[in-house]
């Protein structure tokens, strides 16, 4: 089918219009019934608006494990949790449109067939039985389309004929799935926006935006219209969605889960490797996912995954942690900054051991991973949207303006990259000259970006908080830490100091717009250290004793 | 410096004769001692010479468990242990022209200070205190240069200031390095020539090629002028010379053991990755190099190396073996399908489960490979080649005609890749439906090349034996079966058959040239399967028995 260019808005039109038909009637609430839309939180809303049953709320603010539990002693039925997440994602989506693929209809019938089997055969048919996930917008799954963000995908093709490895792996252990959730165009921009699905709001303050690629899913999760979701980060796409909701989060060295039968945004890309990983409300939900996927040993189905089970870490007892307050490129604000003040303040009455880390190099490999980026000219994302003439978003410009690299350039490219990654942990093992212990760092914590949630289309950092640990491949992990404040965060510095995007971002930052936006941070490992980051994160959460 | 372009000669004649002083004059053997130029097989030659004394040959023919308990139970020197290797190599590279860098002197003084250490201290100073270990020359080397065979890096820089991350840690637990080793022009060709150090001769049949790119160090270690050897493969470099030589090797999946600081033909290439692995004369000296980089805890050093300690590995009673014995791109002559019969035999006679293995995707693979390896438009071989006029050798041209690829065509060639490595995993995998106890295969059986050794200057092949696991990053193994035989591997097939290399390969084989030419064979494992890949060489070993 040849689309005529100017088509996009008909194309992404009927797409639209084919979803909204997939909503269940009976749970969409009347528009005049929805908080106002100068509400800027909306957290409390739905518990408190009585269009969810009791029951339905039990199970919706509860953990995986505990509704793996209730299914399998038959307090709950697969169909009773997939209806209530279903419920419940139906109205987050009216309060942030955070949704992409709805398909209510399949999540509830394989519920059923759930129910079936645990009936029939007196067992679950795996250690997912009936545990509703959901996804990314560009993790295929049968008979569901991959659009991210792209309006040439809409329809093209219409549904896919086979699970991701992910999907698979985890539909085979029993898992539910029931959306799919909103990314930017190509999910190539901080804020999930594009032509089909539109913007998703964050429902912490709807004057920020959800954060991209992964906003849908943070937004979702935030509103407990899901229990665990799995976002892809190839730039910082988990950690800022999941940082501007105040989420935990992993995002894995490439190789920990499979990757395999995702759609991507810049297709063969390899200098750096989008990786996928989970969003969670509570620590517990997000080590339980790990642990599930990686019990699937992932290494038999995607030939990209390193056979590493899941291990049992014994921290030491005091922890050496280094912190990186400022990447010296964006100054954080001041919501940020205090931030990371508690969580160093707190570490140190605690007896752990805390030196500054020095952001060298941060710069050069975020310029790097931007040139990596745009290696192809941008010809993969200018082909796709502009076959139906979608035009780019300003974030997005540079697709179309940058020249084709030549791959000897590229290779030079990797090779300097290469003696940073070797520059940077040599700097890492060589903390143990600083420690009182005499023992290296055992994680870096630094801001995810310098903002608790940008305000809408107002993302001006360069990812560059979060981009170097792509590059590196290090394991990082997102914790929350407290809510911006409009007498506690007032503006104190100039708005001009390190760069023109630093100047701008102190030009946006206003305490009282920001009231009440997340304020969470990065914790980051070497390679493959998903499970000692996950312990630490233990630590720190004892410590701050966060919530809403 | 500019070097004028019709110099290349001058600077090699130059840098030969340099390295030449380096030998120790005592140690050489006047030609006319040497064994006269058409002795084709020269192994047994150094033992009967008398050049050796008997401490020097029990040394020389002992293993490295051995001499390094012999060091640390003073039975042996340091000092006595290094002489006597570069005794032997030396004699060797006289027999072969196997080595380019020679440092006897500084090994000697490592020898003694080591000596001192342990009568000083009581206790050797590290696990490898006094063990020899050879290099390929593209291992930066304190001190040394690293040519890989390319004139223009005879003296560019004359000497690096830093061990690459290998040498480092086994230099820091008492390994003594002594020579770096032959290789083909950028290492990439499968025979090992250059304009700097020539050719490298098979010492099992010296009408044929040591092979390459680790060909000297493969002449080197058959000759037992090393004890363990470290060779690297991008295409077939470590497996394509041991195989030749009849030599144990790892190839390990990319990540196992570092690679940091070794210098490549083709730096910035990461569409496939070259890796460096261990030849030696036994399983057991294998089986100890391996298990000793990895206690290194290589991934502190090298921020690419994955952490996965070295694991014990219980094999099933009896294996699951997949046996390839054609690739249908070349057919194996007489004696390497006679190693196959000869292995499959042997596993079926112990009970084992044999089925046989598809090569499909080999073709492609292979190709993508060499599109990989060609992608820069030979940029950078040309660039380092062109400075100082050296011209190319045949196996080399396409690297001045292939034309530069776009980084976009090179991110199609990855989905590509991708794709096929997803499709052969599941094809692994789905070998349980055809193996008597329904487990997927343990590991594929398959010849490294079609023949015993090429005749020197006729390596027809595209490596297309070896080069698929490469873009696979799957670990292989090395093991001998036998030796070619004039009488046992008559030539029985016509010279026409699959293509014109497959009628090449057959056209030159020759069954009196071949004799006593190697026959070796490669055992493949999924990705960092290395350990499992040495055990199941044990079981083959066993029922095999070979000794030259």
């Amino acid at each position: 089918m040849t689309v005529p260019k100017t088509n996009y808005k008909k194309i992404a039109a009927q797409k639209l219009k084919q979803r909204d038909a997939k909503f269940i009637s009976k749970w969409l609430i009347p528009e005049s019934a929805l908080p106002a839309k100068d509400t800027k939180d909306v957290l409390p809303w739905i518990s408190k608006s009585g269009y969810l049953t009791d029951l339905e709320l039990e199970i919706t603010e509860s953990t995986a494990t505990k509704i793996l539990e209730n299914i399998k002693f038959k307090q709950w039925s697969a169909y009773q949790v997939a209806s209530a997440f279903c419920h419940r994602a139906s109205i987050a989506h009216q309060l942030t449109n955070c949704l992409t693929e709805v398909f209510f209809e399949d999540a509830l019938e394989t519920a059923t067939a759930l129910d079936k089997h645990q009936e029939e055969t007196g067992d679950v048919i795996g250690p997912l039985h009936g545990l509703p996930i959901s996804l990314k917008d560009n993790f295929n799954i049968k008979g569901q389309a991959t659009t991210i963000g792209i309006v040439n995908f809409c329809f093209n093709p219409e549904s896919f004929e086979e699970d991701a490895v992910l999907v698979k792996l985890l539909r085979e252990r029993g898992a539910v799935f029931y959306v799919k959730t909103n990314v930017p165009v190509a999910m190539m921009m901080p804020e999930s926006i594009n032509h089909i699905w539109g913007n998703t709001d964050n429902p912490m303050n709807r004057l920020l935006s959800a954060g991209g690629s992964s906003g849908g899913e943070a937004a979702l999760i935030k509103l407990r219209g899901s229990i665990i979701g799995v976002g892809s980060d190839i730039g910082g796409s988990v950690r800022i969605p999941a940082s501007f909701q105040n989420l935990y989060a992993i995002k894995p060295t490439f190789g920990r889960f499979p990757t395999y039968g995702a759609r991507s945004g810049l297709a063969g890309l390899e200098s750096v490797s989008s990786v996928n990983g989970p969003l969670t409300n509570t620590l517990e939900d997000l080590e339980f996912y790990c642990k599930s996927v990686v019990d699937c040993e992932p290494w038999l189905y995607d030939g990209k995954c390193i056979e590493i089970p899941w291990r049992k870490i014994e921290l030491p007892e005091k922890l050496n942690i280094a912190i990186c307050a400022d990447n010296l490129i964006v100054r954080p604000t001041p919501p940020i900054r205090r931030g990371v003040s508690m969580v160093k303040e707190a570490l140190i009455k605690d007896g752990h051991d805390v030196i500054d880390w020095d952001p060298t190099d941060h710069l050069r490999l975020s310029d790097i991973i931007t040139s990596f980026f745009l290696s192809d000219g941008g010809v993969h994302v200018i082909k796709e949207t502009e076959a139906t003439g979608e035009t780019l978003f300003p974030y997005m410009e540079m697709y179309g303006t940058t020249p084709e690299m030549k791959v000897s350039e590229l290779w030079k490219l990797h090779v300097e990259r290469t003696t940073l990654i070797k520059k940077y942990l040599d700097r890492w093992l060589a903390t143990a000259a600083l420690t009182k212990n005499g023992k290296p760092i055992d994680a870096i914590i630094t801001p995810v970006t310098p903002f608790p949630g940008n305000p809408n289309g107002k993302f001006h950092d360069s990812v560059a908080y979060t981009s170097p640990f792509n590059l590196l491949d290090y394991s990082v992990g997102i914790f929350p830490v407290t809510r911006a404040h409009k007498d506690l965060d007032p503006v104190d510095e100039s708005s001009t100091n390190y760069c023109a995007t630093d100047s701008k971002v102190w030009k946006d930052y206003n305490a009282e717009e920001s009231h009440g936006g997340a304020v969470a941070l990065q914790i980051v490992g070497r390679k493959f250290q998903e499970e000692k980051l996950i312990e630490m994160m233990k630590v720190i959460d004892e410590l701050i004793n966060y919530s809403d």
